[in-house]
């Protein structure tokens, strides 16, 4: 690998600088991005293994960052477990038959991946010919509670209470569902993994809305059976967005690196973990509005905050539609120009 | 006072039992309240002090609680300010000409306040007679960084990515929008205090959207402004929604006690605040969903968590529209049955 900076920062190893990529990197802010987009709609960008590819590639060419992460979406799993997921203009995801009742749940299968994901995993090995060993190959996958979240509620939401509704009205239901996704998630990720994925990352995007006791029942036993099972295979990041209240654990589960959002500062983060595990994280997205000498100057910040080794810099969640795209080279160069 | 288990609490006084209210008590989950929201729109019922009594006394009434909460808005600041702000079915707030420019900031009022806002006072004169001393009356208000919130958005949103934009992008702009919104309303909590509001509570709800470091900056001092103007007048209790990274700096201001949502576990807000002072919340407004013995169950550990003294029982955020008023009751009941 040419440039391994995120793996020895998965290892602890010291490094000269840290590495950096940002969540949604290959998204909407990039205008080679959009044109694809007008050309094919969201679902063919995912199932088409070249278009997959090409975007994947964007943020390498263009913006410099140490790792690519596959172009797809959390919710392919549930189109795989039988649950028909769309994406709506202005609405975004959206299950037209969500899963809110034990006759919907029926329907729900334990797909074989290989017969209802091969072009994930066709994504990846292209990919990784093109990407000629340049950065590392990241695959990724929805905590099974943030799947649950769509599944259950059709739509992305504010709070996701309906999900939540059944969770705490008809629990066993709940967790039969976490349970289907979490053997199909391990499957998937398995064979992500086959393909040449290097490293895995998990997105606990909803983790946040949970207490942290209704965390320990109804997201983290099923996360944890996931960083299990790929446990000895790529290094696994565990992220939950306002999850700072279970980094304890989770820097206890076998993690490599835990993603840490921006509501959570360098020095709360290392004390909730522990000190020891690698970090990633947490520029607040919005922030990338800021001129460009602000951003370089709290980038700098930032890393002096986490320390420039076991740390991965990223930003906080996915960076938004309307960053331009010179502020976001300014946070990759940030860190690049970086001198501790 | 009959009942003055809450000013014991803010007092930090030994007491028998935790005093309980709920934020949004007087709400939609009530049937009589749903009957005056079919007869009367949003603001006539703020704006007529009787129909806004009558709403304040529903909870008290019908559910037990220890407390009232004047039934009013966090936005007539704003409307008193020279925004127009509106209430629309399936949107919330709507503010028609949002203040996101120069121009737009430079018809923003500091206004008189009797001259504006006097239909509160005159609602809290009216509802403390009615009251009769039974249990106090809390007044509230929203912390200026959430109004702004509003104020620049022109509605509600998931992130407020607009109204973050306008601090990153002219933080003069929206540090002179804050300060406004400050001194408006500390004027307006002094008239609530002198009609006779027992205790003020300050919801900063969206400040959780922000980090550590840029609450420091848009939402803090604005907030200790207010505290410290109410200093030596009632007790303030202040909510910030998400903001457990700030609870150190808020134990410290001055306020009586802080309120905690649902994801900062009692020991986590015991440890961040400093175990002094006293705390208010945190039951998932979600889990009133669960069946009644395990909300009783619940309750029972959650006061063992945070002690029954330093303590008010509340829920960690507004109670939601589709909870069950035998529920609600079982919550506010389990309180009064509680034996340490």
């Amino acid at each position: 690998m040419k440039n391994d900076l995120l793996l020895q920062a998965l290892k602890c190893e010291t490094v000269e600088r840290p590495p950096v990529w940002m969540m949604r990197q290959a998204g909407r802010y990039l205008p080679d991005f959009m044109k694809l987009k007008e050309k094919y709609d969201f679902f063919t960008r995912c199932q088409t293994p070249e278009l997959a590819t090409e975007i994947t590639l964007m943020p390498i060419d263009q913006i410099g960052v140490d790792a690519a992460i596959i172009f797809s979406d959390i919710l392919v799993v549930l189109q795989a477990m039988n649950i028909e997921v769309e994406m709506r203009d202005g609405i975004g995801p959206y299950i037209p038959k969500p899963i809110n009742s034990k006759a919907a749940l029926d329907q729900v299968i334990l797909p074989d991946v290989v017969d209802h994901l091969d072009y994930v995993f066709e994504a990846v090995r292209m990919t990784k010919k093109e990407l000629n060993e340049r950065v590392p190959l990241i695959g990724f996958a929805g905590a099974p509670w943030t799947l649950l979240c769509y599944a259950v509620q059709g739509k992305s939401s504010k709070n996701f209470h309906q999900a939540k509704a059944i969770c705490f009205e008809e629990p066993q239901m709940a967790k039969e569902l976490l349970q289907r996704i979490t053997i199909t998630t391990i499957a998937y990720l398995r064979e992500k993994v086959k393909a040449g994925a290097d490293v895995i990352q998990l997105f606990d995007s909803w983790g946040g809305l949970l207490s942290p006791s209704d965390y320990q029942e109804f997201s983290w036993p099923y996360l944890k059976q996931i960083v299990d099972a790929l446990s000895g295979s790529v290094p696994v990041i565990v992220f939950g967005k306002g999850c700072w209240f279970s980094l304890q654990d989770m820097s206890k589960s076998g993690a490599a690196a835990l993603g840490i959002d921006w509501t959570c500062s360098a020095r709360n983060a290392r004390y909730l973990s522990g000190g020891q595990i690698t970090l990633q994280g947490n520029f607040d997205p919005s922030r990338l509005l800021s001129p460009i000498p602000e951003i370089k100057t709290q980038v700098k910040q930032m890393i002096n905050a986490f320390g420039k080794d076991r740390y991965i810099v990223n930003l906080g969640h996915g960076i938004l539609p309307n960053i331009p795209v010179d502020h976001a080279k300014a946070f990759v160069d940030a860190v690049k120009e970086y001198q501790s």
